[in-house]
């Protein structure tokens, strides 16, 4: 037997004080097969080797930029440097990272949204059809153990032909002006890092890719009403979206950051004209199916025949309940099967390693984009438009 | 000491076979102190009589119809004949049944929707200014104790500046063809019989009317999106409708009659600047009041300080589940005590008695027709329109 | 068509102030056939009078003690006398009352626990022997059409062999001293009113009956642990109860009164080899069938195929909650229909009526006196004993 | 800036297939700070190299057997040899493994329960009297945060004076015979590797522990009833414990591996005469505090001011929910931060680093041997006994 070998993953963004890079550390940990070799953790040099120090990496590997990273990484030895980078900085530095590493022969993962503008989104797609390497879309929610349930029973017709879905995507902590005050607030709300939307860009988009996930269907065409509710904020803190798929199904996108008390409130319901789905992803280890004239059935996460998509995902007997990092540490491992899949010369789209992908990253930032342009018009009804937002004025 | 004496009642429609009949006699039964004296069951003369008798009427009293009734009745001793009549058929007969009691003397206590159209409502009004009878209207769910508390927290700042409502009433009884069998389907479907809505006339009113009543505020905006989602129906099975209200809040609300597996899903969430209130007609004896940075308190019926509105609309200690039919019943109480305050001569508004009357029937009727008017329009927004709608040509 | 006549009742106990008698009252009122048509519900002669005028009697039908109704009642005319007695009072009246009653020859319906002492429940049973009047006992709980459900799932075999019941009572409003103010908490704690025990007596035996009712079992032996855990009180306050049952089940029994924030905690599981119930009072529309390698069902009143005695028991749709108002009035509708039988000459069981009798009468008593008794051995467990207890020396 | 170095992990057991091993090493893994750098998990010498080479280890630190690694590693130099072995066999060789590895100079973190008998937990004791290494046990559920918030509640007085605990452990896996067949299965109801209990050695130990944590007090006295619910079964598979703490409190513990459809339902419930506490693992991250007279508190993970062992054990911001891995490592955490602390100097007893250890070891061996022993009595209440069971002919 060849001594298996980890993969090797360098990471930009996510030095000390940041919270979304300590959880992609840790659901690339959980499993013992991803090792974290190199990183740019911070702008500031200094911030950059101390943090990775701090992970117990050696300061000849914590790096003060991304570029000198991909630079430095690609001199070593192929069994030792890294194979792809987790990128978990703000949104406005997503595209050029992602290109970057791709160029220089890295895989990337990418926290959401894929980029800053739907223009760098079909960039980005650009620039993969040349590189060749594997590109991940963080869309942690897709890695629930009965959301690919669910996706699995729609897929299978148990629901019949599906009529609407209900999403919601709800928390209370930008509620006011003064929660702006934390790091992980200033940037959400400045459009200079954050992009053209806030409550859109940051959980919206979840939302509504979790959606066309498990309804395997696109969004056609949207009725937007934004929000700022909170004085003063230039971006969009909540908003209700009308939604038409294109498979006939009708729906409602309703997300939110100043719904007082809402702790991370996603739920989705799909209904269908012989039964319906509920999951919440607070309870993340039940999954409701319901009909008209029999007893509703409580799936349980590790319980019964589930689709292997969901058994794959679950790694604790029923009862046990898993959450959020097992959830994101299994969009970690699908990546890194793919990897080595890739690595191995096998072909290797995303769908078929259930990892998202460039097509996810385009269809969420049109998401983004399209949220924020119908929100604007006066009529009700628009179609979904893969063709980026024309920025008029001072906007 | 004066021998008290029961309220009496008489009851238009609600023969064998009806449900909501069934359910307003019980509500009216609850607290022993109203007495169901008369009725006019059914326009088949000898149902009426049966289905009279088998209420333990004596025959004289079960009238062949509602014209009848309103004669003979007013002929009886004062101390004798009904003081109300509890009109219980389906819409289109509401108004001429309501006028006509009025006219004779009686006062009203409707199921609702008011009327078969926002005309009628208004023309209603114009007979009670001349009448002088009270009127209710049975919209139940504000009977509910705990409903009566979101109201009080919202009205005594404990939840901030409102800033956004979503309220929810899904059903899934309706959701295909072959579920207009029953005689409760068969003229909520149709036009004839229903008016111009189905799911937004049989239940989408009751959830813009407990929206108004919790928030004490008026929609004065909507953007309505209705389908018929079942094929060939002629009215709206689902709808959404945004909200924007006069003091400022913004809502989305959703109604269905096809959402397979839903029950009798009523929910109302109202989020302030400090907090929010989360209620459930399903679990209606909790109340979820929620802030960003404490704990959730879950308020019940009978357990604390409730305000005093709740208590007197609460039964039994804590942890003694009251329903549908206890809510119910506290709307026929608070009309029993207001026609025995009336009879003494007090001034009798039904905002003193926590009645919903001609002013929700009419705000009501606008709700539907606006709905209907406003789904048919490409324009997002719309001012709320008191104006009766205004058939056109096919509709 | 003869003339359909309501079943008239009388009751003893529940003047003003009165907790339960209210809700006798109001559960003899919900389905509008019993009528209330006297009263002796005060030992103050003026108090009784003025209770029964404030419920509409006159007053020459509200009595100055029950021996005073019994015997003028018996006077009148046939039709217009009361059929069946109500008896409301505390327990240390409930034998004199019924044994007067039905040595009147009226029917009883008596509020749990049945008497004061084993032995009284004995005695009556050998009055019932004589009488032929029907007795019935309001065990509430088993009114609830889930819990009818949960008996028919049991005896149909879908659990298969029963092993196992966990069967809890826990509420927290006798916690501590200051809490015996009430006139409710009073007479509980006091053993001259309430008899060898508080909380095995007043809500224990519920428990118990509750088991043995869906089990359709007995209990056979008990390991029994009381508590009085308020300082200084006399009677129990709390306790747990190993059971045995004559089917070879085992089981726990909680119960408790000091048990501080709990409601009204009346919770059943029944696990046997193939599946297993989970049903609580304060959510009484819910019934959980659960097995090992399925999803759990959730059994919803009023959905799907239930068993006829569930419908039967059920009012309103699904969705629209019912509780404990119903479910007690369930209890009075099957005793009506008792009595409507007996009268025309129908032979007529309890059980066939699905009415509690002098059975569970006896048996409540048993448990309440046995759990006492087991209580204060050394010996861990001990034979369920239908011979009284021997009151000895100091207890 | 010293580099920092993780801490260094031997695993004994735990090879494929086993299922606590692979849970073991997610919970080290999940934070970065801690290496798996050896294990002997397989009594098989090549399923121990395949086991360890499957997880990334070199084929020269994957051992044939527990005395080999620990010769092997003590030749290592000190800053790359294990620093503690993590021990997850079956119960009957935890001792001699802890033994050996103490006695060669390695700290333990051991599997519970922590021996195969009382004797050896006190053995163990003397053992880690001279060896001075640190010695922890993995009591899992003591590791979620509301459980420490729970600690913090009960120790600051918020409940008042303890009066009564109520804790359940019910699992379904092992109902019927036929459920044997897993490896998981065999092993627990085995005398020969399980010890003198399947239930309580397995799970019940789990609650009692969980109980005394939460209350720091201890059991004094219980009366125990153990049943072989499952035909043929040498081994309690079910029991029911009634307790007395030091405290004055009472308590019930229920376990059982036969509850059919219970999938890991651990719950306590700790009862104060000003306030109660609700907690279950199936969700861990809502803690109930309730009152009589005011709104229930649903405390939840990451939200308001929770004690500073709550927060230490949240990796991420309220609703995003973390479950038993998350639980398990925090376990792992604080015993890599004790070996941190020890290998400075700093004296390190386990409560000061919250860290199950040598007390509760004796105490959990001492409950099982209890429970049997006192099951086997006629007599109720028995104090609670550190000494030995002395095994009697035929057990």
């Amino acid at each position: 037997m060849q001594q298996p070998r980890k993969v090797r993953m360098g990471m930009v963004g996510g030095g000390q004080d940041a919270f979304i890079g300590a959880v992609h550390r840790m659901a690339a940990n959980l499993d013992g097969n991803i090792e974290l070799v190199c990183g740019a953790f911070s702008s500031d040099p200094a911030k950059s080797i101390s943090s990775g120090q701090s992970l117990y990496l050696p300061a000849e590997r914590c790096y003060a930029n991304y570029a000198q990273m991909f630079t430095e990484e690609a001199k070593l030895p192929e069994q030792q440097r890294m194979q792809f980078v987790s990128i978990v900085t703000p949104n406005h530095l997503h595209f050029p990272i992602a290109k970057a590493a791709l160029e220089a022969g890295f895989h990337v993962l990418s926290d959401k949204p894929a980029t800053f503008t739907l223009q760098e989104a079909l960039d980005l797609a650009d620039v993969l059809k040349t590189s060749k390497q594997l590109y991940g879309l963080t869309h942690t929610y897709n890695g629930y153990p009965l959301v690919k349930q669910a996706k699995h029973l729609v897929a299978t017709g148990v629901l019949g032909k599906i009529t609407k879905v209900v999403v919601e995507y709800s928390q209370g902590w930008l509620a006011n002006k003064e929660d702006e005050g934390s790091k992980q607030a200033q940037w959400r709300v400045d459009p200079k890092r954050a992009g053209v939307s806030c409550c859109m860009g940051d959980i919206g988009v979840h939302a509504a890719n979790l959606a066309e996930y498990v309804l395997d269907a696109n969004i056609s065409a949207m009725c937007a009403d934004l929000n700022a509710v909170v004085e003063g904020r230039q971006l969009d803190d909540d908003g209700t979206v009308l939604l038409r798929f294109d498979n006939g199904a009708r729906g409602v996108l309703m997300s939110s950051q100043i719904s007082v008390g809402e702790e991370n409130n996603l739920r989705l319901r799909v209904y269908g004209e012989e039964g319906s789905l509920d999951w919440s992803q607070m309870e993340p280890n039940s999954l409701w199916l319901r009909t008209n004239n029999k007893s509703t059935q409580l799936i349980r996460t590790g319980v019964g025949d589930l689709c292997p998509a969901a058994q794959a995902a679950t790694r604790t007997p029923a009862g046990h309940p898993e959450g959020y990092l097992e959830a994101f540490a299994n969009i970690y491992q699908n990546f890194a099967i793919q990897i080595q899949a890739f690595e191995k010369g096998v072909p290797c789209s995303n769908e078929a390693f259930d990892v998202p992908g460039i097509e996810q990253a385009i269809r969420g930032m049109a998401f983004i984009e399209n949220t924020v342009k119908f929100s604007q018009s006066e009529l009700k009804w628009h179609d979904f438009d893969l063709s980026p937002l024309t920025i008029s004025g001072s906007d």
